[in-house]
């Protein structure tokens, strides 16, 4: 298989984890998934994806504490592979897993993802559980200094042949039950090895194996970034995605920060191989960490997002809970003029930054898009006319792709907003 | 102007610097000219480039204590722009410059370059000098804190508009006499300053500006590296060609090294746009040095590092003296299928890398070339095999580019060597 | 000469900086030392010190630009040395430096101090200029790379016997001046040089032996902090005092800040070494900067900075306009219990800290004193039993040095106060 | 209790690690325990210690593959404590621990140490064990977070108060087995955490309380170093000893390098604390490791060392297998001029440090020892003259404090040998 027939164009679909932290359900996902398959399947969006603890039994229970309970419930089989807590997903019990929630979702004539974490459980390794199809023990490729700084549940694996056994177990398995998208933890960047951030190239290396020995076409997306620059062209040899800052939240100092990211990784990207802006967290969010709220993104916000998004070609991963979208909210997530920068022919630049702005521009072709965005706290006045091509006037007046209105230079972009045009 | 046009291809030329070091003379760079012209100008080679301490009166005179004499003698107009000292460009008195020598050049079919440091004269700001055209004086400019680490004639110049005036004054005088190819030194990665290591930008952008203004196309060559990967769009928007490297000499873990500079630099570079991995060692070095030499590269090393030149499309700007260059160097520099991988539509991408071997391929439309490097210090067998397409074999045997011998998997690949093969 | 013998205790006295920045006089001088000589001298007061910038004949006069005029005027003879400017000095006229002021405050019964650069001044190289009763000029001994990051001024001295010359030549022009205190700059903490922050270590050890040889015992204090703590032993080996922190001024964060400095330095200090925590920026402060103001501290603020130098022995240099001070700061700065701490015999230790508290203790023979400073930003109840010597009870209650109250374990210390109890 | 009073001069003793690795018995322990009443009690040698995994049952069958075997065999008690391993030490059986070995060492006039390892076993908080005398179970207190970069078995304790009920529980079995001196790993510098290198700072404190609840007067040792020189005043707070070095072994760079750190530290010290640079490899060393041998350190070395040790008031811990100790070595251990420079009222300081030499001196109330280390290669005759007290000639030839024999300026100190001489 070549990975990089999986995501021609950069993929779209909901994550759980914005709405739901760690405690998402069955009856949860399939209503989103319902939503997308009805409202935005047709502008693109088709993954589906669990997000984090789908196999822990007290997800959620000590929240004020801690995200992931240390020593907590977690489902494992005899050896050592998680599966979903059967009182969250109901349908995965008798040996299931989460087979059946996955044809539900192919049904709609959408994909299916899960969240796994770098490494095997520790549990597994302290109870010397045997690897599947193998006479290896998980404690003999276990490293237990190999250990992520948020997440208390794994250890990472050893760069020894026997730990591909292991990955191949799991990733045979989650092929069986029909995942499509693996959203694979604690290996794009290991904060915790200040000096080793990307200490899991090996196991990087043998999960993108361990799917093409599977033999299913599944997106290989890593987390957590920021992803490492200099590491890009193994990130393009063996994933589909990769996130490409930490976390993102709907406040403006993390998006202003993001045009950071896609600065530096404007060169990177193509069929197969796209950096990742992170989820949008748009609409509804924030019930599973205590407190649902509308985001925090004003719509101008919301709109520069979008337009750095589609232009820059990042995946967009949906963050909200898809029921409680807003009309004006689905109307920029499937805005098609923004949706089609995102070619895979495409080609984004920065063409300007300072403290107060940046200008992108995107060809195609012969297409021209240029985007103007106000990084400031005040309106403020910017033309597009100094980033034009030299000698190459637009025939005719430049349009808002956004409103469909003329380009007027004298209106000034408001604050945290952007205007972007179609030059030709 | 667009500056992008200036350099469609990679620039390829001849630098004083690896056989004069700070001394060479009018007669040395009319020899070199005319050897181009005559062997080398065919393959593409026109750049002529006059390197560092042209306007010192007392270059190489105390070379085992100083590359660089502090507070040594320097030729300085009264506008504190550096002249050539006429003891050794004698064409450049009576107000000529390097106007009779550019003008040689040019009468040969090629073109001229030149080196200059960031910033003005140190001596200009001490002696309150005024800047061309204006009435402003050096010391209101100069920086007295930005310094370069390794030469002790500069200060940089502050980031005010004021400032333009001065890049303004020496760029259009370079353009008047007739100056192609610009080199600015202490600028690509400022090291004095561990924190702020692009703290010149400011000047990299009143350098373009200036060539702009001046209204000649002068090709904008930044030194010296490492080039920082994060601001590649910066360099991408300003300049034509970077150093991603420290100075480069013949010496095999310099060359081993420029895998990792490569690798990084893989994504970056087109038309106008040049990561440069720094003049070719090749033939006779060093006299300027202390000790005149034969390259200390092998044939295989000089055969590898050709091949990565070529394939990564950095500039090939020759470090020899030309009138001493035996006829297999000469064959190698002039290899028209190494060459052609320069094309401006060539995909160059690191396919594979370890400890022992490294494994690139160059598409360009329909074009395939794979190139296997033995970075063992033994002859190593190594297949192309792996690294092809899947379920695309080459219809036909791959043949060395190098040899035109087919290819036979079972021979093993030099130390230190390279194997080219047209896959399609 | 032992250079231990001429700081037996931490040096105090005023220093012209905190309220003249650079442009002091010598009236401003004089008015301070004889203020000092009438209300502090009995305390213990007796250095007399001008700051920076007294060879400067542009000094203050571009306030709002810069605090050091970059290629300035400077007052300079034709060996390379700095001399007071006339303007602000009348009476160093005619040869005679900074003689007369120096002889005034010796008449005064007080002792004269002079800031200093290092290394010598740039124009001084740039116009190759000999050092006094040598055949050496400056810029063979020059660095042209080794320059301050704040000022603009000098270029430190290489690493060669010659060098010891141009410090030869100042320190016994100071000396025949006069002169019984060096404060020498940049020198201390190297700033510029990140990864070289001593890089002025050879310079220390020749303006001691500079010193050594002029045959005057002057006190050699370096600057800026923060000093590097394993080089301890080198500070103590050549100077007298040695500023553990950059600039010290009147915030209570700076304030707070400190015990981290003095909990670090606790282990070193004693007669002819003492670790300097700046000077005290108390009474009326900051014309030179632009706005007299009242120091910024409270009441309890300044009696815990003066428990905290006295305590740890640091020198008391004052920063205040001597002629403005109020009777509640004299008091305060002449209190004989608090001063009394600056034994030459006292152990201070740090006895805990925690965000909220320190608690420091000095034990001289059998005496013991306990200082309880409150952190935080509210009154604060604090005990001072749990840090009494196991088995050994006051006999009498324990009194406050600072109110002579009889202590109340009741009574709260203030926000940022300090209580200070002579347990035995 | 009065920890200082546990240490008043520097301890001294044996350690089984430097010859038998992970694997000591109680056959071992005792035989060295025998030798060091006979031959070195004398000298001041007392402590007895049994280093790292006296209780792993698969200590060093592995050695090839690990020093400590992850997910090993550890003997546990239903409290998550650590026993002996009963194979090992026969007689802790039947619930009696270390108490039989503890007691024959007692019983030769001697005390007892163990090493254990901060925090608690990973398989006690997996197995969610109880902790003694709480309803607290293990997986609450501890950190899973908090691991070690060397030891794959434990992890550090939360700072939370519920952690000191673990640490008392251990520590109070310890008292009851007699121990007299605990060597704690992991906590003086945890080397995993790059940002925190001193994160277990709470985890001493709470050890240093246990002690004092405990009520047995038990030295305590941090190891590993090198100890953070800032945070020398919390060792000295709550440690007896902390390590200056990482493992110290014999190499001549190790031992050149200990002069960085003993220059450091020298301000540091004094009863009840001690900055330890390491156990000392002499005589017959590293049968655990896997290769029997003679230390590598000349007679040259084993005197610097020697001197250096107890100049610098170091504690002296054997790292050779004692019964093997030939006669020059036990008179190099028990000379008693260099034990002599170990009184609690010395002041050892630096005195000089180039590349080639290092002087140092030691004055305790008027008695002046002068100690000339050569760091070079070579022979180098160094004078003690430059170094002696100015105005203070010694009354008396000096003499060799090593040979007995008067000093002779003119005969050359040996390689990386010393010279000590009782100035007055």
């Amino acid at each position: 298989m070549d990975k990089n027939t999986f995501a021609p164009t950069p993929p779209r679909g909901w994550n759980s984890y914005d709405y739901y932290d760690t405690a998402v359900t069955e009856a949860d996902v399939r209503k989103n998934a319902e939503f997308m398959a009805k409202h935005l399947k047709s502008a693109g969006y088709e993954y589906v994806v669990v997000d984090i603890q789908w196999y822990a039994t007290d997800a959620g229970t000590r929240r004020d504490e801690y995200q992931y309970i240390p020593f907590g419930g977690r489902v494992m089989d005899e050896y050592g592979r998680f599966w979903p807590d059967p009182a969250r997903f109901p349908s995965s019990t008798e040996g299931r897993g989460f087979g059946p929630l996955a044809e539900y979702i192919h049904s709609l004539g959408l994909k299916f993802g899960i969240h796994i974490m770098r490494g095997l459980p520790r549990d597994a390794a302290h109870r010397h559980l045997p690897v599947y199809g193998t006479d290896i023990t998980c404690d003999e490729i276990a490293d237990p200094l190999s250990v992520c700084d948020w997440d208390p549940d794994m250890y990472g694996l050893r760069d020894r042949p026997e730990s591909q056994a292991y990955y191949d177990s799991v990733v045979s398995l989650y092929a069986a039950w029909g995942v499509d998208f693996l959203k694979v933890d604690d290996i794009c960047n290991t904060h915790a090895f200040a000096d080793r951030p990307y200490m899991g190239r090996h196991e990087v290396e043998m999960i993108a194996r361990a799917i093409d020995k599977a033999g299913r076409p599944m997106v290989l997306s890593l987390s957590p970034g920021p992803a490492l620059l200099d590491k890009a062209w193994h990130y393009c040899r063996y994933a589909n995605m990769w996130r490409i800052t930490d976390d993102f939240w709907d406040s403006w100092p993390a998006l202003k920060h993001m045009f950071d990211f896609c600065e530096r990784w404007q060169y990177v990207g193509g069929p197969g191989c796209w950096p990742d802006c992170d989820m949008l967290p748009l609409g509804t969010v924030g019930r599973g960490f205590g407190q649902e709220r509308l985001t925090n993104f004003t719509r101008d916000e919301q709109a520069a997002m979008m337009a750095l998004w589609c232009l820059f070609r990042s995946p967009l991963m949906l963050g909200a809970e898809l029921t409680k979208l807003d009309p004006e909210t689905l109307a920029l997530i499937t805005n098609p003029a923004l949706l089609a920068l995102q070619s895979p022919t495409a080609v984004p630049r920065q063409v300007s930054r300072d403290e107060k702005s940046a200008v992108w521009q995107s060809t195609d072709g012969d297409a021209l898009t240029l985007a103007l965005f106000n990084l400031s706290d005040t309106p403020l006045p910017l033309s597009p006319t100094p980033f034009l091509p030299p000698c190459d006037p637009p025939a005719t007046p430049l349009q808002d792709l956004l409103t469909g209105e003329p380009c007027t230079n004298a209106a000034p972009i408001p604050a945290h907003g952007v205007r972007v045009y179609r030059v030709r």
